[in-house]
Protein backbone atom coordinates (compact mmCIF):
# COMPACT_ATOMS: atom_id res chain seq x y z
CA UNK A 1 0.00 0.00 0.00
CA UNK A 2 1.43 3.23 -0.89
CA UNK A 3 1.46 6.01 1.33
CA UNK A 4 1.95 9.35 0.35
CA UNK A 5 3.80 12.11 3.01
CA UNK A 6 1.95 15.57 3.51
CA UNK A 7 0.97 17.79 6.14
CA UNK A 8 -1.79 18.10 8.08
CA UNK A 9 -2.67 21.45 9.71
CA UNK A 10 -4.99 22.40 12.26
CA UNK A 11 -6.34 25.53 13.11
CA UNK A 12 -7.93 26.22 16.00
CA UNK A 13 -10.42 29.25 16.41
CA UNK A 14 -13.03 31.28 17.27
CA UNK A 15 -16.26 29.73 15.47
CA UNK A 16 -17.37 32.94 13.36
CA UNK A 17 -13.90 32.99 11.74
CA UNK A 18 -15.20 29.12 10.16
CA UNK A 19 -16.02 30.32 7.11
CA UNK A 20 -13.69 32.77 5.98
CA UNK A 21 -11.34 30.20 6.83
CA UNK A 22 -12.01 27.90 4.96
CA UNK A 23 -12.11 29.89 2.16
CA UNK A 24 -8.85 30.82 2.87
CA UNK A 25 -7.63 27.42 3.13
CA UNK A 26 -9.59 26.52 -0.45
CA UNK A 27 -8.15 29.40 -2.17
CA UNK A 28 -4.66 28.06 -0.70
CA UNK A 29 -5.09 24.76 -2.68
CA UNK A 30 -6.67 22.52 -0.05
CA UNK A 31 -8.97 20.03 -1.82
CA UNK A 32 -10.65 19.09 1.65
CA UNK A 33 -11.05 19.24 4.91
CA UNK A 34 -12.15 18.29 8.38
CA UNK A 35 -14.05 20.16 11.15
CA UNK A 36 -14.60 19.62 14.71
CA UNK A 37 -16.32 21.25 17.94
CA UNK A 38 -14.30 22.62 20.48
CA UNK A 39 -13.90 24.26 23.56
CA UNK A 40 -10.60 25.54 25.08
CA UNK A 41 -8.45 28.00 26.70
CA UNK A 42 -5.42 30.00 25.47
CA UNK A 43 -2.60 32.45 26.21
CA UNK A 44 -5.54 35.35 26.96
CA UNK A 45 -7.03 33.17 29.62
CA UNK A 46 -10.32 33.30 28.46
CA UNK A 47 -12.75 30.18 27.61
CA UNK A 48 -14.41 30.90 24.29
CA UNK A 49 -17.43 28.86 25.42
CA UNK A 50 -18.34 31.11 28.47
CA UNK A 51 -18.89 34.42 26.09
CA UNK A 52 -19.10 33.40 22.60
CA UNK A 53 -19.82 29.90 21.57
CA UNK A 54 -17.51 26.67 20.73
CA UNK A 55 -14.39 27.10 19.28
CA UNK A 56 -14.00 25.10 15.80
CA UNK A 57 -10.76 22.58 15.04
CA UNK A 58 -10.06 22.77 10.92
CA UNK A 59 -8.16 20.09 9.72
CA UNK A 60 -6.81 19.99 5.43
CA UNK A 61 -4.29 17.67 4.50
CA UNK A 62 -1.91 19.51 1.69
CA UNK A 63 0.86 19.54 0.14
CA UNK A 64 4.14 21.65 1.54
CA UNK A 65 3.42 23.87 -0.94
CA UNK A 66 -0.50 24.44 0.55
CA UNK A 67 0.91 24.54 3.65
CA UNK A 68 3.07 27.49 3.35
CA UNK A 69 0.31 29.43 1.64
CA UNK A 70 -1.93 28.58 4.28
CA UNK A 71 0.09 29.82 6.99
CA UNK A 72 1.56 32.85 5.52
CA UNK A 73 -2.25 33.61 4.79
CA UNK A 74 -3.97 33.06 8.05
CA UNK A 75 -1.11 34.72 9.90
CA UNK A 76 -1.49 37.85 7.62
CA UNK A 77 -5.41 38.00 8.21
CA UNK A 78 -5.59 36.64 12.16
CA UNK A 79 -2.59 36.92 14.03
CA UNK A 80 -3.16 40.67 15.14
CA UNK A 81 -6.50 40.49 16.45
CA UNK A 82 -7.56 36.80 16.89
CA UNK A 83 -6.56 33.89 18.87
CA UNK A 84 -5.92 31.67 16.06
CA UNK A 85 -3.58 28.45 16.47
CA UNK A 86 -2.04 26.86 13.63
CA UNK A 87 0.24 23.87 13.98
CA UNK A 88 1.28 21.42 11.36
CA UNK A 89 2.14 17.36 11.26
CA UNK A 90 3.85 15.15 9.33
CA UNK A 91 1.02 12.43 8.10
CA UNK A 92 0.97 9.81 5.49
CA UNK A 93 -2.21 9.49 3.13
CA UNK A 94 -3.97 6.90 1.54
CA UNK A 95 -4.27 7.86 -1.78
CA UNK A 96 -2.37 10.84 -1.49
CA UNK A 97 -2.73 12.14 -5.11
CA UNK A 98 -6.32 13.12 -4.19
CA UNK A 99 -4.80 16.03 -2.18
CA UNK A 100 -2.23 17.95 -4.30
CA UNK B 1 8.72 7.62 31.83
CA UNK B 2 8.91 5.12 28.71
CA UNK B 3 7.27 5.72 25.41
CA UNK B 4 6.27 3.36 22.46
CA UNK B 5 6.78 4.55 19.43
CA UNK B 6 3.30 3.51 17.80
CA UNK B 7 1.26 4.16 14.54
CA UNK B 8 -2.36 6.58 15.09
CA UNK B 9 -4.74 5.71 12.20
CA UNK B 10 -7.25 8.45 11.15
CA UNK B 11 -9.71 7.70 9.04
CA UNK B 12 -13.15 10.31 8.24
CA UNK B 13 -15.75 8.71 6.72
CA UNK B 14 -19.75 8.98 6.38
CA UNK B 15 -21.68 8.40 9.78
CA UNK B 16 -23.10 5.00 8.02
CA UNK B 17 -19.98 2.96 7.57
CA UNK B 18 -19.32 3.88 11.77
CA UNK B 19 -19.90 -0.17 12.55
CA UNK B 20 -18.60 -1.87 9.74
CA UNK B 21 -15.27 0.64 9.93
CA UNK B 22 -15.17 -0.19 13.83
CA UNK B 23 -15.72 -4.17 13.68
CA UNK B 24 -12.54 -3.69 10.42
CA UNK B 25 -10.15 -2.33 13.02
CA UNK B 26 -10.76 -4.72 15.47
CA UNK B 27 -10.52 -7.67 13.48
CA UNK B 28 -7.15 -6.02 12.52
CA UNK B 29 -5.53 -6.10 15.61
CA UNK B 30 -6.87 -2.62 16.97
CA UNK B 31 -7.04 -2.69 21.28
CA UNK B 32 -9.33 0.37 20.94
CA UNK B 33 -10.25 3.57 19.57
CA UNK B 34 -11.91 7.15 19.69
CA UNK B 35 -14.59 8.63 17.81
CA UNK B 36 -15.26 12.11 17.60
CA UNK B 37 -18.21 14.06 15.20
CA UNK B 38 -16.98 16.10 12.51
CA UNK B 39 -17.97 17.65 8.99
CA UNK B 40 -16.50 17.92 5.60
CA UNK B 41 -15.69 19.15 2.62
CA UNK B 42 -13.65 16.57 0.62
CA UNK B 43 -12.76 16.40 -3.28
CA UNK B 44 -16.28 15.11 -4.48
CA UNK B 45 -17.15 18.79 -3.47
CA UNK B 46 -20.01 17.69 -1.06
CA UNK B 47 -20.43 18.63 2.66
CA UNK B 48 -21.62 15.20 4.23
CA UNK B 49 -23.47 17.86 6.41
CA UNK B 50 -25.65 18.99 4.05
CA UNK B 51 -27.19 15.39 2.88
CA UNK B 52 -26.74 13.00 5.30
CA UNK B 53 -25.36 13.36 8.74
CA UNK B 54 -21.98 14.07 9.89
CA UNK B 55 -19.17 12.49 9.02
CA UNK B 56 -17.33 10.55 11.72
CA UNK B 57 -13.58 10.52 12.70
CA UNK B 58 -12.44 7.37 13.99
CA UNK B 59 -8.41 7.18 15.66
CA UNK B 60 -6.92 4.07 16.59
CA UNK B 61 -3.52 3.61 17.91
CA UNK B 62 -1.64 0.22 16.66
CA UNK B 63 1.43 -1.22 16.02
CA UNK B 64 3.15 -1.17 12.20
CA UNK B 65 1.75 -4.23 11.42
CA UNK B 66 -1.92 -3.55 12.08
CA UNK B 67 -1.54 -0.23 10.46
CA UNK B 68 -1.01 -1.92 7.78
CA UNK B 69 -3.66 -4.22 8.17
CA UNK B 70 -6.28 -1.47 8.79
CA UNK B 71 -4.98 0.62 5.66
CA UNK B 72 -5.43 -2.97 3.11
CA UNK B 73 -8.62 -3.96 4.18
CA UNK B 74 -10.26 0.09 4.40
CA UNK B 75 -8.84 0.58 0.39
CA UNK B 76 -10.68 -2.69 -0.24
CA UNK B 77 -14.07 -2.25 1.29
CA UNK B 78 -14.16 1.22 0.70
CA UNK B 79 -12.15 3.07 -1.76
CA UNK B 80 -13.65 2.13 -5.12
CA UNK B 81 -17.17 3.52 -3.87
CA UNK B 82 -16.84 5.72 -1.02
CA UNK B 83 -14.57 9.17 0.37
CA UNK B 84 -13.15 7.87 3.45
CA UNK B 85 -9.65 9.57 4.36
CA UNK B 86 -7.55 7.26 5.60
CA UNK B 87 -3.85 8.75 6.99
CA UNK B 88 -0.97 7.52 9.77
CA UNK B 89 0.84 9.82 12.33
CA UNK B 90 4.09 8.83 14.13
CA UNK B 91 2.88 8.90 18.07
CA UNK B 92 4.37 7.98 21.20
CA UNK B 93 2.25 6.84 23.80
CA UNK B 94 2.34 6.47 27.44
CA UNK B 95 1.42 2.08 28.81
CA UNK B 96 2.23 1.23 24.66
CA UNK B 97 1.98 -2.53 25.56
CA UNK B 98 -1.88 -1.95 26.16
CA UNK B 99 -2.49 -1.14 22.46
CA UNK B 100 0.05 -3.98 20.44
CA UNK C 1 7.28 31.67 8.11
CA UNK C 2 8.55 30.70 11.36
CA UNK C 3 7.66 27.33 12.62
CA UNK C 4 8.29 26.39 16.56
CA UNK C 5 8.57 22.47 16.93
CA UNK C 6 7.09 21.32 20.08
CA UNK C 7 4.90 18.32 21.66
CA UNK C 8 1.22 17.94 21.08
CA UNK C 9 -0.07 15.62 23.74
CA UNK C 10 -3.07 14.49 23.40
CA UNK C 11 -4.91 12.52 26.28
CA UNK C 12 -8.56 10.87 26.40
CA UNK C 13 -10.07 10.11 29.28
CA UNK C 14 -13.54 9.60 31.17
CA UNK C 15 -15.33 12.67 31.31
CA UNK C 16 -15.29 13.28 34.87
CA UNK C 17 -12.07 14.02 35.31
CA UNK C 18 -11.74 17.02 33.04
CA UNK C 19 -11.58 19.61 34.82
CA UNK C 20 -8.53 17.71 37.56
CA UNK C 21 -7.01 17.00 34.28
CA UNK C 22 -6.88 20.54 33.09
CA UNK C 23 -5.83 22.06 36.61
CA UNK C 24 -2.99 19.37 36.39
CA UNK C 25 -1.86 19.75 32.79
CA UNK C 26 -1.97 23.87 33.11
CA UNK C 27 0.43 23.17 36.94
CA UNK C 28 2.88 21.64 34.60
CA UNK C 29 3.30 24.95 32.43
CA UNK C 30 0.38 24.32 29.62
CA UNK C 31 -0.67 28.13 28.31
CA UNK C 32 -3.77 26.56 26.96
CA UNK C 33 -5.58 23.74 25.29
CA UNK C 34 -8.15 22.60 22.90
CA UNK C 35 -11.26 19.96 24.51
CA UNK C 36 -13.47 17.47 21.74
CA UNK C 37 -16.23 15.05 23.03
CA UNK C 38 -15.52 11.83 22.08
CA UNK C 39 -16.77 8.34 22.37
CA UNK C 40 -14.72 5.45 22.22
CA UNK C 41 -13.56 1.61 23.58
CA UNK C 42 -10.41 1.01 25.12
CA UNK C 43 -8.52 -2.52 26.37
CA UNK C 44 -11.46 -2.69 29.11
CA UNK C 45 -13.70 -3.38 26.59
CA UNK C 46 -16.48 -0.88 27.80
CA UNK C 47 -18.00 1.49 25.68
CA UNK C 48 -17.83 4.48 28.01
CA UNK C 49 -20.96 6.11 26.04
CA UNK C 50 -23.03 3.05 26.99
CA UNK C 51 -22.73 3.66 30.98
CA UNK C 52 -21.29 7.37 32.32
CA UNK C 53 -21.57 9.84 28.66
CA UNK C 54 -18.54 10.79 27.08
CA UNK C 55 -15.13 10.68 26.83
CA UNK C 56 -13.33 14.02 26.69
CA UNK C 57 -10.20 14.55 24.70
CA UNK C 58 -7.70 17.36 25.89
CA UNK C 59 -5.17 18.37 23.41
CA UNK C 60 -2.30 20.87 24.24
CA UNK C 61 1.07 22.05 22.88
CA UNK C 62 3.88 22.48 25.17
CA UNK C 63 7.38 21.96 25.29
CA UNK C 64 9.38 19.24 25.77
CA UNK C 65 10.00 19.31 29.59
CA UNK C 66 5.89 20.56 30.10
CA UNK C 67 5.64 17.18 28.37
CA UNK C 68 7.33 15.78 30.48
CA UNK C 69 5.71 16.94 33.29
CA UNK C 70 2.36 16.11 32.33
CA UNK C 71 2.81 12.27 31.33
CA UNK C 72 4.79 11.79 34.83
CA UNK C 73 1.84 13.64 36.66
CA UNK C 74 -1.06 12.33 34.57
CA UNK C 75 0.54 8.28 35.18
CA UNK C 76 1.12 8.99 38.92
CA UNK C 77 -2.62 9.89 39.31
CA UNK C 78 -4.35 8.01 37.07
CA UNK C 79 -2.93 5.07 35.37
CA UNK C 80 -3.70 2.98 38.79
CA UNK C 81 -7.18 3.69 38.20
CA UNK C 82 -8.77 4.81 35.29
CA UNK C 83 -8.74 3.83 31.61
CA UNK C 84 -6.95 7.29 30.44
CA UNK C 85 -4.94 7.39 27.33
CA UNK C 86 -1.91 9.52 26.73
CA UNK C 87 0.36 10.32 23.63
CA UNK C 88 2.28 12.45 22.17
CA UNK C 89 3.56 13.62 18.73
CA UNK C 90 5.55 16.30 16.88
CA UNK C 91 4.29 19.15 15.60
CA UNK C 92 5.57 22.81 13.96
CA UNK C 93 3.63 25.68 15.45
CA UNK C 94 3.06 29.54 14.12
CA UNK C 95 3.84 31.60 16.62
CA UNK C 96 5.36 29.25 19.21
CA UNK C 97 6.52 31.27 21.40
CA UNK C 98 2.88 31.44 23.19
CA UNK C 99 3.08 27.77 23.75
CA UNK C 100 6.24 27.84 25.91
Amino acid sequence: MQLTPLKCITIVSERFLKKEIIELIKNSGAKGYTITDAVGEGSRGIRASEWEGKNVKIETIVSDEAAESIIKSISNEYFANYAVIVYTNEVKVVRGDKYI
